[in-house]
């Protein structure tokens, strides 16, 4: 079949990248729609790449990005990190909606897409111009997500979510959560009401140009047909789910490659005490000389060779077994036996290469979902957790030691591995058979429940108990009025009858 | 692995069969539990059967079932049927628990079974005597369930059930219902409460009492650690579900095998027209004499020959088209292409061989489940539903015809049909795969929701909602004193400046 692509860049695209590789092995073509700047998504044997024009340079996109990424060592007032995120929020969105304009708008581009008839859109929903392009397509999609904020994942699959036990993203609760945690559960989406409004609005008011009639945000994201999501419940907690909701987490672990020799060599030479693996994922290129010289120290204090993928300035103190490297093969590092630990900035991607690969972690998360992450792993015993701003290095070398001797952390990482990796299916076979499944059947519409067809008030069934309740006090009522009519008589009787008795005795 | 089963008598026993035959192929050992008098659970090769005492006989076991049965013939008024059906319900709930009562206080055999450390019991919560067991033996459970009434299944999983789009058992209600039927839904709980106090109150009174502490109905169907639900999407509508809930719709269909010589005769004889199968399900032996004449003469007046399973007496105008068994092999019967149409009860088994083979059916509903699923099969055009009183011979051969020769029907069901058999995993290797998977991780403690260990009231919020308020309130009425003090005060002010001005001008 044919698959349209349009991809959210960074983390996210790394593991949509495989499941293209597999439909493209199974026979399948895939066309990857990408504003031609961008980070990551580049040219592969086993996708085309159609690139549209953007109204900036790549200069000025890196200028962007390495600011953003720049801000997370920086210790600043929690108002104003809130500003600044929001600030680089909006920015981020502006121009992801850009992007999204630029792309309707190019009527060569979108005959061409609507001539070459698509059997699926396979499109991340944190970026909402995938499903727009869907629907103006009518072409049916499946959203492969892991995390897009204000719970439009719940809204979209009518999927109920509890807040008393289901922590929102940001919130860093677990599944167990005191009376205060609850409230603050309850009230953190009001606070990120204004990214919702700036991330998802711009989509809907384009959405209803596109279709000359008015089209909500939930009609958007309710468009999918298969939800493919980057998790699973060993990692995440167990909650309400829908039918259509399709769990591919650890999809990043499949392909495992031999090592190197360059690295083979690097954990031979590491002796009996192997190796640890670090890396802050692709996001981060520089941190500030006095934490990195802190980070370099620590790493001095362990008997490990210490594999620091870093593309920033050398540290000075750097110690003799710690080796610097531009890139590294994360995950078949992490699946040599000779690793022992591995730090990281609790991205999910990287989390499942741990759980997949049983290695303990140092978690340092920096944005968006990596401190609801590390808190997952924390509160099951995988990893220990800290705060890159406030960390000295001493906190860095007790991390480390704790979670390399202390056998419990690498006995709970073993046991989620084993609970991960136990599944009838593998999550790369998983996606990529609910792929072909939508483009057989054209959609899933046996799996779309009928709470779309209900407003909010229908749902909640507000409008059968309003009805009940009216129907219970008008019996009431009618019941009370005649009993007190009948009290008024049997009174009114007896009334008369003393009167009678009275005016006899006078 | 070691595997005790606490079996369902009657149909729910004839799919768990399947599964224990296929637990057995791949070197486990089962232990079927049963007492000595019963329906179906006989012994076979692939499991050990261990039948306790029970104070009654086969014969008198047989006279209420058959009484049972023939009841559905009946035209009774609707309040005669219910509390007639109530009296069975209540019959056939004191006998399960009497069944428990004998099996839990066996101690000999309750010894045995605790020496033989099982790894899992695999039970129909229908019957909550295995949930006990389980619970008693502190052995991991997997239920293997189609329905329990009360929902208790949603309560077990603690599964959010919205009831303005789930139709509720019983209720014929399809997931798009008029706001009267919203109505409906709500309040048919509370007609079953009844049933649902029967049917479960003993279970959790003989659990408290071998506890020797309080053990609610809630507590026991808590326990299990994955639930194999006989159902899927292509049969039921979409709804909220739970990440130990998993679908193992038409596990039936499992083992084809090849039709025997008579039955090939059979169906060579019937020339063009092909074969129309005829059962009423296991539970049905006898039918009146008027109401089966009127379905002979329906049959009769068909092309097709008809292989009708009947043990009752042969109806005196049978045509030569319709051949009476005692048996037949349905799903091998229903999987050859000369097969046009299926006269079904709607069962839950019955209705996944039609949807597994795509053959249309005429469905005449009699009890429990089969009103409910003749009425998703008809919303879904895959067949035709009467009510097996009311009916004509003329409304059964009317409607023969059309699921026979109105293309639709065949369309539909192939359509339910090829969406049904497009699974990444059969679904008895699925129900396998999960039994081992307790086995193998002694329970799925990590799919068990938080919500377990909330209140009713902490699940929905409610002491957050109510917090929330009162501080809401509590500023509000602040904010409004302070603003009535300050107006006070402004006017205060204002009239005794009024007062100097009128004291100068007077």
């Amino acid at each position: 079949g044919k698959v349209l692509v349009v991809p959210t860049d960074g983390s996210p695209w790394l593991s949509m990248r495989e499941a293209l590789r597999e439909l493209h092995a199974r026979g399948h073509q895939a066309v990857v729609l990408t504003p031609e700047v961008n980070m990551h998504i580049k040219e592969e044997k086993f996708f085309t790449l159609t690139a549209y024009a953007v109204p900036w340079t790549q200069k000025e996109f890196d200028r962007v990005t390495l600011g953003y990424t720049q801000g997370f060592f920086e210790t600043e007032h929690l108002l104003k990190r809130y500003s600044r995120s929001m600030a680089i929020m909006n920015n981020v969105s502006l121009a992801l909606h850009r992007c999204c304009v630029e792309l309707l708008h190019n009527e060569a581009l979108i005959r061409h897409l609507n001539a070459t008839s698509f059997d699926v859109v396979l499109t991340d929903p944190v970026n909402l111009c995938g499903a727009v392009l869907a629907k103006y397509l009518s072409i049916p999609a499946v959203f492969f997500w892991r995390y897009i904020p204000c719970d439009l994942d719940f809204k979209g699959t009518q999927c109920p979510n509890p807040s008393s036990y289901i922590p929102k993203l940001l919130t860093t609760n677990s599944d167990h959560m005191t009376f205060l945690q609850r409230v603050k559960n309850m009230l953190y989406p009001l606070a990120l009401s204004y990214i919702c409004h700036t991330f998802s609005a711009p989509y809907a008011s384009l959405a209803s140009e596109l279709f000359q009639r008015e089209v909500s945000v939930v009609d958007l994201v309710s468009y999918a047909s298969v939800w493919l999501f980057r998790g699973d419940f060993v990692m995440d907690y167990p909650r309400p789910i829908m039918p259509n909701m399709v769990f591919i987490g650890g999809i990043n672990c499949a392909n495992g490659k031999p090592l190197s020799q360059e690295f083979e060599a690097y954990i031979n030479a590491s002796g009996e005490h192997g190796i640890v693996v670090f890396s802050l994922g692709s996001m981060v290129s520089e941190i500030p000389e006095k934490k990195a010289m802190a980070i370099a120290d620590a790493l001095g204090k362990i008997p490990q060779t210490v594999l620091w993928r870093y593309t920033g300035t050398r540290p000075s103190n750097l110690a003799n077994n710690t080796i610097l490297v531009k890139w590294l093969p994360q995950n078949d590092l992490l699946g040599h036996p000779m690793t022992r630990a591995f730090i990281t900035h609790a991205g999910s991607h990287g989390v499942y290469e741990s759980i997949c690969n049983g290695v303990p972690m140092v978690m340092m998360p920096l944005f968006g979902d990596q401190m609801d992450n590390a808190k997952r792993m924390e509160t099951k015993g995988a990893g220990v957790t800290l705060n890159v701003l406030e960390m000295t290095s001493e906190d860095l070398e007790n991390a480390l030691k704790a979670v390399i001797n202390d056998k419990s952390y690498k006995e709970n990482i073993m046991r989620l591995s084993s609970l991960h990796k136990d599944r009838p299916v593998e999550p790369l076979d998983l996606a990529v058979f609910w792929v072909e499944f939508v483009m057989r059947h054209k959609g899933a519409p046996h799996l779309r429940p009928a709470a779309h067809d209900l407003t909010w008030y229908q749902y909640h069934s507000l409008d059968v108990i309003g009805f009940l309740l009216a129907v219970v006090l008008t019996v009431a009522f009618i019941t009370f009025k005649c009993c007190a009519y009948g009290y008024r008589k049997c009174l009114g009787k007896k009334g008369r009858v003393k009167k009678a008795h009275k005016s006899k005795t006078h």
